[in-house]
């Protein structure tokens, strides 16, 4: 396979990634003669997304990958020919293979930045030609990586910094490279890891897991492992059979818990037994296959407590279903309880980890104050995100020629700002905290005074002021 | 680059592009001497998207592709062994080095076929491990092509079968890919084209495409193109000035639409100018850069009308701001007048374009009887999915060794019903409609009974009818 060569390859864009009339205007352009002509570009978002008042500025690291991979291969120029006018000159095809971005240069907000509405994420100046035809693989590579970036972050600073946040949403992406580029930037969001192990192995996400149901049903306790046999954590001494230990301690468990000892399920133990059997280290059970508290908990109590017996520690329980906040703070009391009946005072700080569509509000339910959940794995709601699933984000040409260029229109709210931008962020008194940041035209009397922190308060003018009043008013970071 | 001598390669997903929990359980399989027990999974979804009544299936190819593509490279079982339990015993790599695909079966749903609840789309049976290890890939690849391929189908039964629509949303979506797997998908489920010139590439989809506001701006009406000159069409007689004709025309357009010859901005007109000479076979003019009415109209039909004296005709115009479908009713008047004025009958047909973040509700204004509108450009809407960006498909096991195994849970709608199953559609009297489709287990007694058509009426349960009932209130197809 030619992409096994180059593991990143197939995460990059490549020139033809781009909306179709990016090439008939880049035609448009050369049949003019104006090709060359110097160009500004700004690429924005008009309107914070999620109804919040930030943004995370992401994705600039694909876009210089793309920019310094960016030729037009024989075959691209050629299906570009199929599709423009059969008459076309084909000096424009061989200007078209000449192309590269060597004379196009990028200014960009730093990966992570705090972004706001109208300030440039990307400023793209350079031949007018190539710079229109960057226009849509630079909007599909920043849009997406920022607002999955300032979901996750908006869900990190919901869940405070205590609980671990895993995403796990590369089934609900769209498609590869969309799971991807959310494991990715959910990480630079604020996200602890991902269980996208592609993500681990080209971007270096912490990758983490636990196990699914099928995993579960998928022993009926029948089974006969092949090596039933554990040897003790430290090194030293017989091993012992997990399997059997675990059944006895079924037993007192049982009995501990009010059960009968036929209610847990075998074949969710012999599940448990396997996994501890690979993981002895890292167990973990998942507790609702078929019955949390007559079947799931007894089970793993009975497993991590063999384990214990030979000197390891299970390290979490996970829940998919159900009221997770309670079911959470009354697993943490059998846990407390039965340290103390067992003697195993590391079973009380065995973490819990929930699962289960959980959105904003389940997500500031689940970190409330008091709450035992350890771990909280997100999936559609951080990948899709659901509350608005694209930026918006749009690519202005600001000036040719060292021109100013606006567009007017008659919808207000899509009239362009000329002239290639300053941004400025004004900081409260403590200077601790943004209040706002803006783009201000270099064309404008404001940008003029404005050449020093000290000339902001001059210039807090009445268009600024409501600006700040409006960014105050809602979620600030 | 290694990618460009496979332009598929990077749409493939690969076997890492997994949860890190297939690989966890595929050690513990292992472990337990699973590894080669025969399973199966489907891959089905709960509830139909968009709160409609059915879906289609779609993504089966890129499975496909990808089950032949699986094997895992040195790389990626070395960085497997960097997350597993640095005591796991050689030889379950050597087990995922030899691991391929050649004992899974699947069968499935063709392609773009109607999908409802509980239905698998895929049916994958084979060794436990390789199955269990396909989950998340499979889930990826299916889940988010059916979903748009479901979204376009609606929003093509809202537009009707006339209007054109056309996808553009590359920008919009989860990088990349997941922009190539929205053109793609969005073409099976009823759209006649896309802007992604890459899905016309790789997959065949017919590209189509207009101009963007920056064209326009980048105009100031002083540039002096090197070659002014266009051929009439015919290929006889001398060339003429196009610009020079156009601002002839120009001065009958605002005679005869009541403007001052000074209003229509002469940048705008110079661009109109330039793709002309670009495109003069397939002019179009982008309407609402400064002022449809006083500029983009008259500007659009003096460049158009020196076109026609050529021998040339224009194609369309495109709005992408403010009401579009009264703008739309307006602008025809004023091509029929036109034509009739100036004597040039094609101008009437002129396609209309619109686009501006169109969703169903707007699409249903913009398709209703009497819209001049021709085609209709989605992006957004059609490419994220708003109203439920993720299908919610899931991949259960459902049998081992033949025997059937099942999730029960304490959450009712997450329980699964086991065995393989055999899918039967119930269709109305003429067999023109379909009422239902239904998923019966292997193991139940009503899929005893259901053996040929002529039974469908004996088994129309109470269950059946309760199902049938509730998905001919919904949108069925």
């Amino acid at each position: 396979m030619a992409a096994e060569q180059d593991p990143e390859a197939r995460a990059a864009a490549r020139p033809l990634l781009t909306d179709l009339y990016q090439a008939t205007m880049a035609l448009g352009y050369w049949r003019a003669g104006r090709a060359r002509d110097a160009a500004e570009f700004e690429l924005f978002f008009r309107r914070c997304p999620f109804g919040g008042a930030f943004a995370l500025a992401a994705g600039l690291r694909d876009c210089v990958r793309f920019l310094r991979a960016f030729r037009l291969r024989d075959a691209d120029v050629q299906f570009l020919a199929s599709v423009l006018p059969p008459d076309t000159d084909p000096a424009f095809f061989e200007h078209l293979r000449a192309l590269d971005c060597s004379e196009v240069t990028v200014r960009a907000l730093p990966e992570g930045s705090l972004a706001f509405p109208g300030v440039p994420l990307l400023q793209v100046s350079g031949p007018l030609l190539v710079v229109q035809l960057l226009e849509t693989p630079l909007l599909c590579l920043v849009s997406y990586a920022s607002l999955v970036a300032t979901n996750a972050a908006r869900l990190r600073l919901i869940a405070g910094p205590e609980k671990r946040l895993l995403e796990m949403g590369l089934r609900r992406a769209q498609g590869p490279d969309g799971g991807l580029t959310a494991s990715t930037y959910s990480y630079l969001g604020g996200f602890d890891s991902s269980s996208n192990v592609l993500a681990g192995q080209l971007r270096g996400v912490p990758v983490a897991g636990t196990l699914a149901h099928s995993f579960v049903t998928s022993f009926s306790g029948s089974e006969v492992p092949p090596d039933p046999m554990l040897a003790p954590a430290a090194g030293e001494g017989p091993g012992v059979d997990l399997a059997a230990k675990a059944q006895v301690w079924l037993e007192q468990v049982c009995a501990h818990l009010g059960l009968g000892v036929q209610e847990p399920h075998p074949g969710e133990r012999a599940a448990f037994v396997a996994y501890a059997l690979a993981f002895p280290r890292a167990f973990q059970g998942l507790l609702d296959t078929y019955s949390v508290w007559r079947s799931g908990l007894p089970n793993f109590l009975a497993v991590a407590l063999a384990l214990g017996e030979l000197g390891y520690r299970a390290v979490g329980v996970r829940l998919d279903s159900g009221d997770l906040l309670q079911q959470a703070q009354e697993i943490r009391k059998v846990f407390r309880a039965a340290a103390a009946q067992f003697q195993v005072p590391w079973l009380e700080s065995v973490l819990i980890v929930v699962s289960n569509n959980i959105d904003e509000e389940a997500l500031a339910r689940l970190a409330q104050e008091g709450s035992e959940v350890n771990v909280i794995g997100i999936g559609t709601s951080v990948v899709t995100c659901p509350q608005q699933p694209s930026l918006g984000g749009v690519y202005k040409l600001v000036a040719v020629g060292g021109q100013p260029r606006m567009k007017l229109t008659e919808d207000p709210e899509k009239q362009t700002l000329p002239g290639s931008k300053a941004a400025f962020r004004l900081l409260g008194s403590d200077e601790s905290r943004a209040l706002a940041q803006l783009s201000l035209s270099r064309l404008s009397p404001e940008h003029r005074r404005l050449r020093s922190p000290a000339q902001y308060q001059v210039v807090l003018s009445e268009r600024l002021q409501a600006l700040v009043n409006s960014l105050c008013a809602g979620q600030s970071p």
